[in-house]
C-alpha cells in the first residue's frame, strides 16, 4: 500500500527550494511555502516567480500558500521539505512550536547542522524526536538550474522506511525527473556535504592552472576518500559508484553551475576567502561543510587528505600552491 | 635490482606518441623513432618538432634516430613503445622481420587489434610469442596535449613483471609526470578502449542537449558498466575507482581535448558518421573500439547498455534520440 504524503510544504526560498517546489507543485497542485522574508513573498506573488532565484520558473501562485511564519506552515502541512542553507537551519528551527514527530520530514539541505556536527536527519531525530522512519532525504545529482530548464535529472529518495521513500519517489517522478530509492539516508547526507568540499578542491586546482589530467586524478581520489568516510561513519553495504554518490560528486565538481567550484576557483586564483565570498554574493555551502567535516573527522580519524588540504587553505590560510602540491604526492 | 630498459624506441607518429617521446627522451637523451612517412621525418628534422601533432613541443633532433623502416628500429632497440592508432597496428606489424620475444614491449594503443578482437598485449603474446613478463602498458588519465604543456599528469605502468613496471615507471617520473604501477595489463587495455566508447556516448548526450545532471548519471553508470566488463573478462581484484580506470574515463568524457567526445557531440547534433569523420580529420579511436567491444561482448554477455546504444547509433543507424531515451530508462 502506498504511503500518502498528505499536504506538502517547502521550507526555504533558495534555488534548490524553488526547483523542488516546481517539481512538487506540478503533481500536488497545492503546496505550502515558508520563506523568511515578507518582501520576497510579496514580490513572488506579484511576479509569479521567485524574485531572487530561478526567475525563469513561473508558478501559478493560486496553488501556493505562502507564509513567513514557520509555525503556520509546519502546523498545517503533513510532509515538510526542508531546503534552507545549513547555516540558517537552526535559527529557523528555533522558532518552531509545532510538534514534528508525526510529520514526514524530507531534508534537501547539503550541509551539516552548525555547532552540532550532525547531519540533518540525526538532528531531527535527536532534538525533535522524529523517528527515523519519518525522516527522508532527497539526493542528486541535480543542479537546480537544470531542473528549472526541464533537463532530465535523476533524484534519489532515501528513507529508512523504503515504502515511504517509494511513495514520494513515485509521486514526484515525471518525464524529466527520474527517481529511485535508497535506505542510506545518512550516507546520502554526508556525501552531499563532502561533494561540495571536493568541488571546492576541484575549483582550487583549476584556479591554480592544473589541467584536466590532474582534475580526473583528483576526482578519482575524492570518490575513494568519500567511500572511506561513508564506510567509517555508517558501515552498510553501498556502492559509491551509484549516481547519488559519484554522480552527485561529478556534477558538482565538473559543472559550471556549481558555486562551490566557482568559489574554489577564485581561491585558487589568489582571492582571499572574504573577497571570494563578497564577489559571489551566494554562500558556497562547502565553505561551512569543510569545517564541520574536519571537526567530525577529528574523532573518526579517516584518511582524508583532500578534506585536510581544503580546510588548511580556507581556515588555516596556508597557500593553495603548497597544499595542493602536497596533495599531489599523496595521490594514487 | 632495477630492470634496465636498454635503448628505447617509439613506434608511431601521432600526438600520444609525440608526448611519450617527449617524456622518454628527457630522461634517456636518445630514442629511436619509427614513423611511416619519410616526408614527416624530413619536416620533423627541419622544424625540430613533429610537423603534424603537438607542434609546440620542441625536440633536440640530435637525440633522435628516425627511421621509416620499422625493422631498422625494432632491430636496434631493446624497449619498443607501440603508439600507433589501432586500425594501422596490424599493417605496421606485418612488415616486421625482427624477433620480438626478447624485447620489452610497451603498448600505449587505446584500441583493439582489428579483426582479431584482442587487446594488444594478447596479440603480441599469441602472434609474436612475447612472454607476458615482457609486455607492458601505459595507462592514463593523460591527454597528450596536457603532457605537451607540462601540466601535471599521472601515468600507470602495467606489467605482469612488477619489477619491470617499476623500473620503467621510475625512469620516466618527473616533477610533471607522476607514475605508479599495476599488474593489470589487460584490465588497463580494455578500460582504455571502453572509456573512448563512453566518451562518444557523453558527446552524443551533450549534442542532444542533455545537461550536466544527466551527464553525471551517464558517467556513474559507465564506470559500473566498465567494472562489470573488466570483472568478467579478467577477474582479478581491482578497484575501478583507481585513476587509471575511473580517472581515464573522466578525463576523456569531460575534457574538450577529447576527440572521441567531440565526435560523439557531432553525432548527437545530427551529423552522419561519415561527415563527422571528414569534419574532424582525426580518427576517433572509439569508433572502431565500439565495434570491437560489441563483438567481444557477444561472447561475454555482460550487461552493457551504453556500449549497445553507441553501437546501434554508429553502426545500425538508429537515431541517437531513440537510443539515448531508451538508455535513460535503464539507468539507476
Amino acid at each position: 500500500m502506498n504511503y500518502n504524503c498528505g499536504k506538502i510544504a517547502i521550507i526555504g526560498g533558495g534555488s534548490w527550494a524553488t526547483a523542488i517546489a516546481k517539481i512538487v507543485v506540478s503533481h500536488a497542485h497545492h503546496i505550502g511555502w515558508y520563506m523568511r522574508r515578507d518582501d520576497r513573498i510579496e514580490d513572488f506573488k506579484r511576479l509569479g516567480h521567485n524574485p531572487a532565484y530561478l526567475t525563469s520558473v513561473h508558478f501559478n501562485t493560486d496553488e501556493i500558500f505562502f507564509s513567513s511564519d514557520i509555525n503556520t506552515i509546519t502546523g498545517a502541512y503533513d510532509t515538510l521539505v526542508f531546503v534552507t542553507p545549513s547555516p540558517y537551519f537552526k535559527s529557523h528551527l528555533r522558532k518552531l512550536k509545532t510538534r514534528l514527530r508525526d510529520k514526514f520530514i524530507i531534508t534537501a539541505i547539503k550541509g551539516i547542522v552548525p555547532d552540532e556536527n550532525l547531519v540533518c536527519s540525526e538532528y531531527f531525530h535527536q532534538v525533535f524526536d522524529v523517528p527515523y522512519e519519518n525522516l527522508a532525504v532527497i539526493g542528486g545529482p541535480s543542479h537546480a538550474e537544470e531542473v528549472a530548464m526541464d533537463r532530465l535529472s535523476y533524484l534519489t529518495i532515501g528513507c529508512a522506511d523504503i515504502q515511504k521513500a517509494e511513495s514520494f519517489a513515485e509521486f514526484i517522478a515525471s518525464d524529466v525527473i527520474k527517481t529511485k530509492t535508497s535506505s542510506d539516508v545518512i550516507g546520502i547526507e554526508y556525501s552531499s556535504v563532502l561533494k561540495n568540499v571536493y568541488a571546492i578542491a576541484s575549483g582550487i586546482c583549476s584556479g591554480l592552472k592544473y589541467g584536466d589530467n590532474f582534475q580526473a586524478v583528483l576526482i578519482a581520489n575524492a570518490v575513494q576518500e568519500m567511500s572511506r568516510f561513508l564506510t567509517a561513519v555508517h558501515p552498510i553495504e553501498r556502492s559509491a559508484y551509484d549516481s547519488v554518490y559519484l554522480g552527485d560528486l561529478l556534477v558538482t565538481s565538473y559543472s559550471n553551475f556549481s558555486r562551490n567550484r566557482t568559489f574554489g576557483t577564485m581561491i585558487g586564483k589568489g582571492y582571499s576567502v572574504k573577497s571570494a565570498q563578497i564577489e559571489m554574493e551566494m554562500i558556497a555551502e562547502g565553505y561551512f561543510g569543510t569545517k564541520c567535516m574536519k571537526e567530525i573527522n577529528r574523532h573518526m580519524h579517516v584518511n582524508m587528505p583532500i578534506l585536510d588540504a581544503v580546510y588548511n587553505i580556507l581556515y588555516e590560510h596556508i597557500s593553495p600552491q603548497i597544499e595542493i602540491k602536497l596533495l599531489t604526492d599523496s595521490f594514487r
